[in-house]
Order: C-alpha cells, then sequence, then structure tokens
C-alpha cells in the first residue's frame, strides 16, 4: 500500500513529540524513539488492533517496548490514537506522579501492557503474552468462534539482545514454536557504550535461526515503509515459529548527532531541535505539536480498533450461549476471581498426620485445587521432580507437533531458564487469563531477580515455588543453600514471602498467593520432612504470624519459621527443664503479618518479654520482630541435613540455650517492648 | 595415538569411583561423570599441563566444570592425579566438613579452580580464566619468554547451556577472540526434566557459530577416544577463536539406566552397581578401587607436569634477570599482596571541597590509583559514562585486529551483561594476578545475584561499581531505584557493602575493598552531588562506621550511610529548633562495623538514648543498629530527585519531625540499651 506525506508527518510527530517531551524533562532518551518512529508507525496503524477507549478488551494485539527507555515513543502514540494520556500528561513526562514516567508501568498508564526499562524483560514479557494467547485459543477458542487470535509485538535494541534473559526467553520461544509473536529488532548500532562493535559482534540472526525462529531483514528502516509492512506480513503468515525483523534503523534519526552514542540517553540541544523541526515542517518555535491530519488517521484506526471490540463483543454474546460454561469461566477469569468455594478443596491435616516436606505438600496443593482453578498454570525450571510442581495428570503445554502435550496443556517446562521463567509468568499473568506458578530450588530464585522485582512492582499475581529452602537440602551444600535470599525478597515491596511450618500452614500460603490479586509470593519449601504442628490452622496460617503454643506465664517467645517451628516446639520441653517457660509464635509470612491491626500483632509478639527468632538462615530482618534472633549469618556445609543442622547448633539444645541467655540479659529492661512497638509508621 | 587397556581402565575406575561415592553419600550425581570419564581422561592425561604437588603454579591449564553436580568427576581425577586428595576424602563424598563437597568448592579443595554447580557459572568463569590468561600474557610475555600460555578448558551441559549467563558470556568470548579457551558440551539429551526435547531443541552449535566461536562435534564420547584427541588437538590449533566441541555421550554409561533422566542425580542401585563392576573387570565386593597401572599412568602424566614446572621456575628465573621490575610486579600480583606505598595516592578531601557524587569520586579513584595498581582491571556493562568506570588514557582490552585496543588494555566492555560480568570477574579473579571491578546500576547488580553470591562464598577480590544506588537517581523512576538490594548484599556473607558518603569515605571505601583479600565489595554510589563531610577521614571511614558529629549531651543518634548522612547533619541544626540535641553516625559499611570491638562500636551506637536510622531504601536489618527506622519500604517513583525526596520526605524535616517521636517514644526505658548490645554472638 503507498504511503502519503500525512504517513510522514505522523512519523514526524512522534519524533518531535518525544524529541520535545526529554527536552522538556531535561532527561530522558529521543534517541530510540527518532528510530523507530516509521515501524511504530506502520505496526500501530496498519497492522495492530485495538480500542484505545477500552484497553482491557482481551482480544487486542499486544504491543511490548522491551527497550523501555524509548518509552516516549509509547506514550506518543498511546495519545496521538486516543488512549486517556493527554498532551500534558507527555508534557510532564518523568515528572513525579505523572502517568508518564521514565519507563513504562503497567499498572500507572493506560495502555501499557508490561512493565519494562530493565532491559530483556520485556522481550521475556512477550514470550509470556505469547504463551498464555496460545492457552487460552486451545482452551476457548471453538469451531466459529476464533475468539483468542490477537498478535504480540515486542520492540528490542542491542540492549535487550546481549541480555541472558533474553536468549532463555527466545530461546524457549522458538521451542515452543509460538507463531503469534513477532518482534522487531532495532538494529541501530549503537549501545550507551556508544557503537556496538566495542562488545557485540556476534551474529544475531543465526542466532535466532538456531533457536528456530523465521528471521527477516529490512535494510531501510528509516524510509522504507513499504519493506517495513512487506516484513510484518510476512511474519504474520508464518504460523509455527515466532518471528524476528532485524531492522536497521538510524538512532536519533534527524538529529545533527544521528547514528551516535550522543542521541541515546540525553535530550537534544536547542540548536539540534530547531533543525529538525525546520526541516520537518514544524514551527520551530512551538513545542508539543500534533497536525490535525495525524489525529485524524490515527483515530480513524483507534475507530477501526473500537469496532473490532463491537464485533468481538457481539460474537462473545453467541458464544456464551453456545458455551456458557466456558464463557462464564473466562468472564471470571478476566474479572480475577476466582470460582466459588474453591477453598473448600485445600487441604487440611491433624497433628496425628505424617510429617511431610513442604515441598510435598505443595504438590498435595496442587493435585487438590487444579480442577477447580482451570487459570492455574504450573511449571518448573527443570526441577519437576524436585519442585514437585506436577500434577498426576497434567498435560504439557507444548506444540502439538512434539507428541509431548499440546497448547491446551498447563504445564510448562521452562527448562533451566530461571530468569526468563519469572518474567515470561510476568508476561502471561499480565495477559489476564492466567495465574502461573513455576518451581525452581530458592536459592535460584535469585538468578530471576530481575523478574522478581517486576512481578512486585507490575502487581502481578505470580507464584514462585522455591523448594529445597534452607540448609536442610543437605548435601548439595553451600552453593545451593539459601542464607540471604528469604532477607532479600522480604526487603522487595509487594512480595509475600511464605515459609510454612506445616500442611495447614502450606494450604494457608496458597490461600493467600491466589486470592491476592496484585501481589506475588514466593514460597519457601523444605525438601526434608515436617510434622504436622499441634494448633495450626488454616484461618491462623492467614495472618502471617500467630501464637502456635501459648504460655501466659512466659519467660520468653520464640518466633520462628517453616523447619525451625517445631524444633522451637521440640525447645520448650529442653527449656522447661531448665525451668524456664516458653511460648511460640509460627511467623509463615511476615509481610501478611505487618498488614494485621497492632492489638493482634502484640496478641502475637507481647510486651514484657523477650523474644527470640529462630530461622536458619540470615538473622537480617528479624530483629523487626524479636530482641535477639538465632540463625546463621554465614554460608552452610555439605552433608546430611541432620549433621549439618547440629554442626549450627540448630537443636533444641541450641535454642534454649540461646533462649536463656536472652531471658538473662534482657531482665533489668523496664518496661520490655514488644518489638512491633514502634514510634512511627513507615512509609508504605 | 593409540589407546591401550589401560586407557580402558582408567576411564572405568573414574566411573566406579563416581558409582561408589554416590552409592556411600547415598546422594549425589553419577551420571554425568560415567558418561564424561572417556573425555576428561585424554584432555587430563593427554593435554593438559599441571602439578598436582603444586595447585598455584601460575602456568598450569585451567579446568572448569561448569557442570559441577558431576564434581565426583573431578574429584576422582584429582586422586588419580595425586592432588592432596585422599581415598578417603572420597570416601567422605557429601559429609560435614569434608574437602568433597556436593559441588567443587575452589576454597576448599585443592586443584579445584573456581566454585561452580549453580548452573553456567562455570563457563562464565571459564571466559574470565581466558581473559585474564590473554592479558596476564600481553603483559607479561617477552620475546623468548611465554610465560603464560596456559589453555582454559570447560566441561558444560545442557543446563548449562539453557542458562542465560552462558549465552552472555560465550557472546562476550567470541567477541573477545579468546583462542585460548576450549569448551566441551557434554551432549547427552537430558536434564533433570528427562528428554531434552521437553524444553530445548535449539542448534547449540549454531548459536555458537553465530557468536564466531569455532564449533566441531564428535558423534561417539563414548568410545572414540581417538576423535576425541583429534577434536581437542584441531582446537588447540584454532588460535583467533574459543572453540566449542559438542560431544554426544551417554549418560550414566554403563549402567541399567543409561542414557536417561535415573541415572542423574541419583546414586545407582546395588544390583546395578555389581553388573558394571563385573561388566568392566571389577571386584563387585570392593569398593573404592584403583588398579595400580591406572595410579602408575596418571602419576607420571603428574609428573610430566611437575617437570614442566620445574621447567617454568628456571625460565622465571632467567626472565626475572632481564626483566627486574615485571618479574617482581608478577610475583607480588600472585601473593596478593599491593605496592608498598599504594594507599598514599587515595585522593582526600577538606569539608570546603565542591560537593561531587560519588559515582564520580570513584572515578577520582581510579584515576589516581591506576598506574600504581596494574592489577586493577576496570570495566562496565555498557554504562562506562554512567558508572565513571573509566580512567582517561585506558585502553581497552580487546582483540588486536578490532583497532579499539589489545589485549593488555585494562578496559573491559562487558556489553549489556550483568551477569556474565560477574562470573568472568570471579574467574578473571581466580586466574591469579588481576583485581576486577566492573560497573553497573546499584539495581541491575541484582541480575548478576547468582555470580555476585559466588563471589563471596569462593572469597573473591572483586570489586562491584554500582552507580545510581537509590531513588536519587531521579527521573529514570522505579523500574531503576533500588529499594532491596542493600539488604540483599548485607544479607549475603562475606560481602562488603559500601555506601560512602563523601570523598574520604569513598577512598575509604576503595581502601578497604582493595586490601580485603577474600572479600569482594558492592560500592553503592551516587548520581547526585555528595558535599564533603567534616570530620570524615579514611582512618574513620574504614572502621565501617563511626561518628560523624559528636555531641556528648545528645537525646537521639541518627545513624545513616551516603546521601542521607549529609541530610541528617541539616537535620541536627532542625532538631536544635526544637530543643532537641543529635549526634550523628555515617555508617558506609555495617559489615566492617561489625567487625570492629564490642567497646568502639558502643562509643559510636551508646546506650542511654535513642538511635534512629536514616536510610532512603528499606529498612530491613536498620533494627540490628537503631531503636527506629527512617527509610523507604515501598518502590520510588520518577521525577526530578530533589522533588523525590520531598515525596518522601527524605528533608531535614523529615528526619527531625521522626527522631522527635524516637525520642519521645523511648523517655521512658531504663536501661535504653544500645542495639548493638546483644545477649549472644551470631554464629558467623
Ligand atoms: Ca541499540
Ligand atoms: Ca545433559
Amino acid at each position: 500500500m503507498p504511503y502519503s506525506k500525512t504517513d510522514e508527518t505522523a512519523i514526524n510527530t512522534i519524533r518531535t513529540l518525544a524529541v520535545d517531551a526529554t527536552f522538556a524533562a531535561n532527561s530522558g532518551h529521543p534517541g530510540a524513539p527518532m528510530g523507530m518512529a516509521p515501524v511504530a508507525h506502520v505496526l500501530f496503524n496498519k497492522f495492530m488492533t485495538f480500542n484505545p477507549k477500552n484497553p482491557d478488551w482481551l482480544n487486542r494485539d499486544r504491543f511490548v517496548l522491551s527497550n523501555g527507555h524509548g518509552c516516549m515513543l509509547q506514550y506518543a502514540l498511546l495519545h496521538l490514537f486516543g488512549y486517556a494520556l493527554s498532551i500534558d500528561d507527555l508534557k510532564h513526562f518523568r515528572q513525579v506522579d505523572s502517568i508518564t514516567p521514565g519507563h513504562p508501568e503497567a499498572h500507572d498508564t493506560p495502555g501499557i501492557e508490561v512493565t519494562t526499562g530493565p532491559l530483556g524483560q520485556g522481550v521475556a514479557n512477550a514470550v509470556g503474552l505469547a504463551v498464555a494467547q496460545a492457552h487460552t485459543a486451545a482452551v476457548f477458542n471453538k469451531p466459529g468462534y476464533d475468539l483468542v487470535s490477537n498478535y504480540t509485538y515486542c520492540f528490542f535494541g542491542d540492549g535487550c539482545m546481549m541480555e541472558g534473559i533474553a536468549s532463555e526467553a527466545c530461546s524457549a520461544a522458538g521451542h515452543l514454536q509460538l507463531g503469534n509473536l513477532i518482534c522487531i529488532y532495532d538494529d541501530n548500532h549503537i549501545s550507551i557504550d556508544g557503537d556496538i562493535k566495542c562488545a557485540f559482534t556476534e551474529d544475531v540472526s543465526k542466532r535466532f535461526e538456531a533457536y528456530g525462529w523465521h528471521v527477516q531483514h529490512v535494510d531501510d528502516g528509516d524510509n522504507d515503509l513499504e519493506a517495513i509492512e512487506a516484513a510484518i506480513a510476512k511474519a504474520k503468515e508464518v504460523k509455527d515459529k515466532p518471528s524476528m525483523i532485524k531492522l536497521r534503523t538510524t538512532i536519533g534519526y534527524g538529529s545533527k548527532l544521528e547514528g551516535t552514542g550522543g542521541v541515546h540517553g540525553n535530550p537534544l540541544k536547542a540548536d539540534d531541535v530547531k533543525q529538525l523541526k525546520e526541516k520537518w515542517g514544524f514551527d520551530p518555535e512551538k513545542t508539543f505539536v500534533v497536525p490535525q491530519e495525524v489525529y485524524d488517521m490515527y483515530h480513524k484506526h483507534a475507530a477501526e480498533g473500537a469496532a473490532a471490540e463491537q464485533e468481538w463483543n457481539k460474537l462473545f454474546e453467541k458464544y456464551a450461549s453456545e458455551h456458557k460454561d466456558l464463557a462464564a469461566d473466562l468472564k471470571r477469569r478476566l474479572a480475577k476471581e476466582l470460582p466459588e468455594g474453591w477453598q473448600n478443596k485445600l487441604p487440611s491435616y491433624k497433628p496425628s498426620d505424617a510429617a511431610i516436606a513442604s515441598r510435598k505438600l505443595s504438590e498435595t496443593v496442587l493435585e487438590a485445587i487444579h480442577d477447580v482453578l482451570p487459570e492455574l498454570m504450573s511449571g518448573s525450571a527443570d526441577l519437576t521432580g524436585s519442585n514437585n510442581t506436577r500434577w498426576k495428570n497434567a498435560v504439557d503445554f507444548q506444540p502439538p507437533n512434539l507428541n509431548i502435550g499440546d497448547y491446551s496443556g498447563r504445564y510448562m517446562r521452562y527448562g533451566v531458564r530461571e530468569h526468563a521463567m519469572a518474567a515470561m509468568m510476568n508476561g502471561m499473568c499480565a495477559y489476564g487469563t492466567i495465574i502461573p506458578a513455576g518451581g525452581t530450588f530458592l536459592n535460584f530464585v535469585s538468578y530471576a531477580a530481575g523478574a522478581v522485582r517486576l512481578s512486585s512492582l507490575s502487581h502481578q499475581r505470580v507464584i514462585y515455588v522455591a523448594t529445597h529452602d534452607s540448609i536442610g537440602l543437605g548435601e548439595d551444600g553451600p552453593t545451593h543453600q539459601p542464607i540471604e535470599t528469604l532477607a532479600h525478597f522480604r526487603a522487595l515491596p509487594n512480595m509475600m514471602v511464605w515459609r510454612p511450618a506445616d500442611g495447614n500452614e502450606t494450604s494457608a500460603a496458597y490461600y493467600m498467593a491466589l486470592t491476592s490479586k496484585g501481589t506475588p509470593s514466593i514460597l519457601a519449601l523444605t525438601r526434608q520432612n515436617l510434622p504436622q504442628l499441634e494448633g495450626s490452622t488454616l484461618e491462623k496460617g492467614i495472618k502471617g504470624g500467630y501464637v502456635a503454643l501459648e504460655d501466659k506465664e512466659a519467660d520468653v517467645t520464640l518466633v520462628s519459621t517453616g523447619s525451625e517451628v517445631s524444633l522451637c516446639l521440640e525447645a520448650v520441653k529442653t527449656l522447661k527443664e531448665q525451668n524456664l517457660k516458653a511460648r511460640v509464635v509460627s511467623m509463615p509470612c511476615t509481610e501478611v503479618f505487618d498488614a494485621q491491626p497492632k492489638d493482634y500483632q502484640l496478641s502475637v509478639i507481647p510486651d514484657g518479654i523477650p523474644t527470640m527468632s529462630v530461622e536458619v538462615m540470615t538473622t537480617l530482618g528479624w530483629e523487626k520482630y524479636s530482641h535477639e534472633q538465632f540463625g546463621l549469618n554465614r554460608f552452610g556445609a555439605s552433608g546430611p541435613y541432620k549433621k549439618v543442622y547440629e554442626k549450627f547448633e540448630f537443636t533444641p539444645q541450641g535454642i534454649a540455650k540461646r533462649a536463656k541467655l536472652t531471658v538473662d540479659f534482657y531482665k533489668d529492661v523496664k518496661p520490655l517492648r514488644s518489638p512491633v512497638n514502634r514510634a512511627f509508621q513507615q512509609l508504605i
């Protein structure tokens, strides 16, 4: 299709908006928006289907800007097409409390699908969005009802391509044959350090072919709109592979510094802005100018998107009459509601039940709930048998031609790709129809830290099944034994870190993880068996912390988590022999405990007696809940787990010894306040 | 060269030792050692030069087992060749306090070069070892003195190949044209989840070709010793590219379950052990058997290695007479000593000096010391201009044919590859002649968490230059603003986390980072300017915490770090207007402060008055040093940094308000103990 002067004007409007916004903010990245404006124009105006008035429409095409620093590109497009993002919002780019922050944040800005900026995350999110599309289509589409058919488009740059997470995700996408995923590589030869020949001389196209992708090249991404259009059209036709289009562009196209690192991360100079506006027929005295013809062109395409949604809504109504249950299920999922009564499936335990490892208890939960929660999609980073993440009759999510599963399958084999797993789960969750749960060893959740952080920041209901949670994993030794990991993720805002002590607490952890619509969870689970506690219940567990053993005359409170709670209960007996009385608090999730009313918190960790924490890893952070801390501020050891526990004195005797020292030490302090009694509230 | 029956016996001895050790431990991974025994035999006995009696000899060939779970392969080899690892040590595989832990740990076991097990780390370490070799050769080799010419060999498996860190490192290695790096890919089609066709169907060879590697295939790695030998010989000849040999092997070769996931992570069953010992002519009633001919064969090769070292020592003596300074420098580096008086180059500052960002102060340190510390090799993950890691006349470490540097260069362009950067630095440090320093934003040190952890665990003197350390980075916003990061790494054992408040503290941080031979450091540095403090000195800074402003009549102690120390000093004035007296403690490194004598600690954070911490990120962990905490337990905001600080009340007024609440809250508590006063010592 021939391109007109208006197309050119539209492209230059995107560019000048990016130039003006970064200039006004005196900060930001004009180069990528200027270089990618042509492909963005072609993609958004010729190919993508979306309704700016309803950014939540299920079957919209998804767009991910993996090189998120170029977000003025996306903000400009959102404004021009008529999303709820005004010209004033563009003027407040990178200002406090604006909806146009320095990198795109999904929960801040209508039309932003996922939060990007940390390089490589976006493309892995896009793989997750494409997985979710394929799965949702396989589950809900029926003959005559092609309800779910959207494409996922992603832009990425050299920075993303250098990040390991992108390699992991793109290898997975090739394996999974995600035909509706189309990525465009902004091949501009520039990264922050200048010409990429300093660090990055590999053959990216060949790498993607090795992953099993369909690869095309466009040589002149600055001007050849027809070639861009043809490449995207071709990519859409390829249905058995993800597509990558390597697009040669000029960073900062139009600037005096075009093609150099000078336009990457700094606003243009005033005289440079002037010359390019004059060159493109814009009034150099004016800023944030949008010619009416550009609005007209884009609003026309937006109206087509709105009409497409209308059509879809009609189709869905008809579908709902023919496939009542499926339609109801889809609606329910999109509202983030769980099926009524699902929680009755959660297992409960009596103290007389057998001792079981919490990784196994987690498996029992998954076995019990997977039928009633069809949106739950489990998986593992190549540790299925160790993470116990797979229910017995699970079907793998796999391309059908491999004969090991199909796209309706709800079990993901992520491979040994923890970081991509986490980012793919963020994308899968962002799609709107899936609750992803993915397993690895707790120690290797750290490999995924970059993406786990974005689960929290972007409010994704993602569940990390993190087994082998301590030195209790035994023989694998210090390279695999977490010390710092729980402190790390407890310090991360909007993350629930659960370390259940038994079966009822494991059920509680899942209850909270599944019902917290905007908060991810890490479930830290043991390899070794744990006894079922007296007095644990799901109701107590979901308070985050509760009294597992009360004694109104106690000399000391022991507060503990996971495998150490039962050790503390044993220590109470040891202390009794020394005429000391102790009460025990189980604290499976400090974040949830923090959200309880203060009087409840004080009933659990009361004034008047000292509290000692017991957790077999770093003590860092436990000072918040205890006067003294028994932990492990060093690396662990390789050996049978009971021997390792003994080596570090994590025995009833080791606990009792320290509890006695704690009691003695605080005898003279009056009043002895509970550590939860504080002088002022924290900013949260 | 023809292979004899003894070669076969040697290979089967390695296999049976791995089988016996995992059986005795009832834990571990027999499959990889059994599959890789042939290539290990050929490599160690035909190609590698090493002296088991001196595992520290500089020019030894390096070996890295990236699939570290197969460590019984390496332990068996070390024993058989005569390293200080006895047959009893093999019998104590995976037992507490043995030198044969579940994964290889460099600091535990003679002959282990780097600590591996977390997948992908080893191959990235190997790239670092090869970088160090190329650099050390370029600096020290002279005509007639090929002092440094060793190869780095690495084994890796499918798991490593799926990890993003391996992709990053191998892409970097291809760019750097590291000809002395030879990797062998154990292509056994099995990972923990079973056949890799479930998750990993890419063309690994093609991927490595895309990275610029020389690639060969060996089809029968189980039996074809000649082909293995030919491939390694060919790889050694290729000097302008790293080499990868894809070796088809059978996991658990010889077991009834060979070729299946069943032999990956579980000991063999007794009857299986019996049949394979019978098959190979070993007495099935005996365990840990080594035929004398095997010892003889391997000890002969070890003797050749010892002789090679003798030769080398003679060469070095001659070198020392001709190149006195270089020889002395090399000896000094290998002893981990710094040049005498180097510390006099560290800059010092007066309060009247200009306010400067600590990232810039760090640059000034590097500029000042790079001449006297030739072992210092700086670099950045594509943020050179932001991290300020490059001194003005630095030469890039680059392959000479790119015309942008050479191998003697001391500045690494790691690309946007944080995780590989960290692991490469671990390898570079392990080589023995380099102190690596690498830059990224503090927030993206989290991308490297897996490797940072191994810097700590394996005692590597590695320096992370982590700029843009807080919401003070401003406009880039929450995706880039660390909240949890310092807590994460403070919780990591054997890691110094520095957050200097001014120029003298920045010098102190470098002083400690460079003189701590077995401890890595993270230097958290600001983007924004910081005033030079009254009363800061290097001598005070290296205590980790000190009194920046004393007041013997103080009502409250404010303890703070980095950019917030000067805010606290301002807050003292605000408090004075409210008739409250405050003293200020600067705590640039809690880990170092923890190592001070208790009476010093109590002089800094005394009994009797409350202490409030002030740091513009998570409060988690500050309870250890303060009664109350002012921090930020939520994500930040995008905007000019002063506005962001104001939004969260990080102003003198915001601090003073909370300090007053703290004073009031603790008025009635007697005695009010310093938080550093504890009931018992932690296990460290
Ligand atoms: Ca680029
Ligand atoms: Ca394998």
